[in-house]
C-alpha cells in the first residue's frame, strides 16, 4: 500500500456518509443529490509564495481560508453552500503535518456550514503548496442577487468593517452566507458582491456591470481598527482587501429600515450605509461638501 | 482598464450566452439549470514541470488535456460533462500567448462535448503554470457506473490500445464519453474506470473498490504501437499510465456479445476482453499456462 493509497483511506475516514452523498471521494467522480435546478458555482485558487506564506499562516489556517473564500463568492449571490472539491499541489517531501492541517482547515470551515467534501486531487508541486477549491450550492428560493441590478438612487451598504484585513482577518473571517440569507429575505438586495479586493477596486466591478456610478462617502465608511502608519485608514479601508464583507445595494427606504433595525446586530454584524447609486457613471469619494473621482485599485482576478 | 479587466472582458468574449447558464463568468459565482437532480463532480490538477512541460506541449495542448483528463472522469461514471470552472496560476511575465493558448486547449476540448465553461480563477504562481479544472456533469438516466460492482465471474475488458501514451496520445486522447454511454445502454456495465494510472494500477481500484481479484490474460491486452526499448510491449500497456481509455467489467455472455457485435467499431474503437473477475483477492497476470501475482503499478492521486 503506498503512501497515496494511504492517503485516500485517510481522506475516506475524514469524510463521512452523507444522503446528500452517494458516491463521494474514492470513484472517478462524485455523485450528489441536489434538492433546486439551479446550481451556484465558483472556484478559487489559493498559492503559497502569492496568496499566503507558511512563516505568517499555519496549513490550518491556509486550508481554513480556501475554503471561506469560496464560502463568501456563494454568500455574494445569497446563495447556500453545499459542496466542495479539492485539488491540491504539494512539494515533494513535505511533511505529513501539511495536507493533514490543510484539510483540517479546510474541513473546519467546510462543516461549520454543512458542506460536504465530495472529492478531489492532489498532486507533485515543483514549488510551494497550491489548493484550489470549488464550491457547489443551490440560489435561495426567492432568487440569487447579481452584481448587475443596482438602480440609480440606491443605497449602497455594507456589512461589518473594513481595511487592516492582514491584521488577522483575512484568516479567520466569517463568510457572510447567513447574513446575505437574511438580507435578502428581508429587504430587496438589487446587486450585491463580496468585498475581496478592497472597497476601492469592487466599488467598480458592482457600479460597471450594473451600468451605473457612484458617490462614497468618505465619513461613512466604517473602518477596523488598526495601528497609525504611512497610510491613512480611509486608505486602508479602500484598498487593502481581503475583507470578505458584503457590499450591496437596496432601495433608499429599505436602507433606512436595515440602519434602525439592524437585523444582523444579534450575530454581531454592523450595517453601514456609504453611499449611493448615481446615473453619472464612476465612483466618487466624497469628504464633507468635496468630491475627488475614485481611481480603481486593489487586483481582480477572479471572473 | 487594467490588464485584468481586459482578460475578463476577453474571457467572456470566448463564452458566448447559453440557455443553461443562466448567470456565467463575471459575477461572484456562476448559476446553472439543471435537468437532473443527480450531479456529476470531478476535479484535476495539472502542473508544470510535473505533469507536463512547455518543452513538450504548446499551452493549447496542455489546455486541452486538462479539461479532458476531467471529461474523461464523467465518461467513467457513463455521465454526459456540462459545465467546466477553470482555476489557472501563471507565472508574472507570461506572455499573453499562454493564457490564451491554455483557454483555447480548454475550450476546443470543452466545444467537442458541448461543456460551458461558467467560470474560473486567475492568479500569479511564484513558479510554473497550474490548471485546475472542475467538471460537472449529470448521470446517465439508467444511473451511473461504480468503480465498485464487479461480480465474480464477470469479463474484464478495455477500449481501445494502451501503453506507449508519452508518444502522443497522452496529449490528444478523446474522452470516451460517447462510448461509454453507449456501453452503459446496450449491456450490463458492472464497474467502469478510465485507465490514468496505467492498467497495472488501475486493475487494483477496481477490483479493490469491488471487493474482488481479478485474471489478466498478457496476450489479450490490446497493446499500442511503439519503438523497441529496454521495456516490453507488455511493460508499456501495464504501467505507462495516461491510457485514458475505459476498463469495465460485464457479465461474460453480454461480453461475448460486445466481442462480436464491436459496437463501437464505426467511431473507430475497438473492445477487447483482457481477463476476468476472480473471488481470490489480488491480481494475477496469465502468460499462457503460468501465473504470477501482479505488483501494484502507476501512481494514484485521484481521491
Amino acid at each position: 500500500m503506498s503512501g497515496e493509497f494511504r492517503q485516500i483511506a485517510w481522506i475516506r475516514g475524514q469524510t463521512p456518509a452523507d444522503p446528500r452523498v452517494p458516491i463521494g471521494p474514492g470513484d472517478d467522480a462524485a455523485l450528489v443529490e441536489l434538492q433546486s435546478r439551479g446550481l451556484l458555482a465558483t472556484v478559487d485558487m489559493l498559492l503559497e509564495g502569492v496568496h499566503f506564506s507558511f512563516d505568517e499562516a499555519t496549513p490550518v489556517d491556509v486550508g481554513r481560508k480556501a475554503m471561506n473564500v469560496n464560502l463568501s463568492d456563494i454568500a455574494a449571490m445569497a446563495g447556500t453552500p453545499l459542496f466542495a472539491l479539492l485539488a491540491v499541489g504539494l512539494p515533494p517531501g513535505s511533511p505529513t503535518s501539511v495536507p493533514e492541517g490543510l484539510f483540517e482547515g479546510l474541513k473546519e470551515a467546510a462543516d461549520r456550514f454543512n458542506v460536504a467534501i465530495i472529492g478531489g486531487d492532489t498532486n507533485s508541486s515543483r514549488s510551494g503548496v497550491v489548493v484550489s477549491v470549488t464550491v457547489l450550492g443551490e440560489p435561495h428560493p426567492k432568487g440569487v442577487v447579481k452584481r448587475s441590478g443596482a438602480k440609480v438612487g440606491d443605497a449602497l451598504m455594507v456589512t461589518g468593517k473594513l481595511g487592516y484585513s492582514r491584521l488577522g482577518k483575512h484568516l479567520s473571517f466569517t463568510p457572510r452566507i447567513a447574513e446575505a440569507r437574511r438580507l435578502h429575505e428581508c429587504c430587496r438586495l438589487t446587486a450585491m458582491m463580496d468585498l475581496s479586493d478592497g472597497l476601492g477596486g469592487d466599488v467598480f466591478h458592482l457600479t460597471g456591470e450594473s451600468g451605473v456610478g457612484a458617490v462614497i462617502h468618505a465619513d461613512a465608511i466604517p473602518i477596523a481598527d488598526g495601528p497609525h502608519d504611512d497610510r491613512s485608514p480611509l486608505q486602508h479601508a479602500l484598498s487593502d482587501g481581503e475583507d470578505f464583507e458584503l457590499l450591496f445595494a437596496t432601495p433608499p427606504e429599505d436602507a433606512e429600515r436595515l440602519l434602525i433595525d439592524q437585523p444582523l446586530a444579534d450575530i454581531g454584524v454592523s450595517l453601514s450605509r456609504i453611499g449611493a447609486v448615481t446615473r453619472e457613471l464612476g465612483v466618487r469619494l466624497r469628504h464633507g461638501d468635496a468630491e475627488t473621482p475614485l481611481e480603481p485599485s486593489g487586483f481582480v482576478h477572479h471572473w
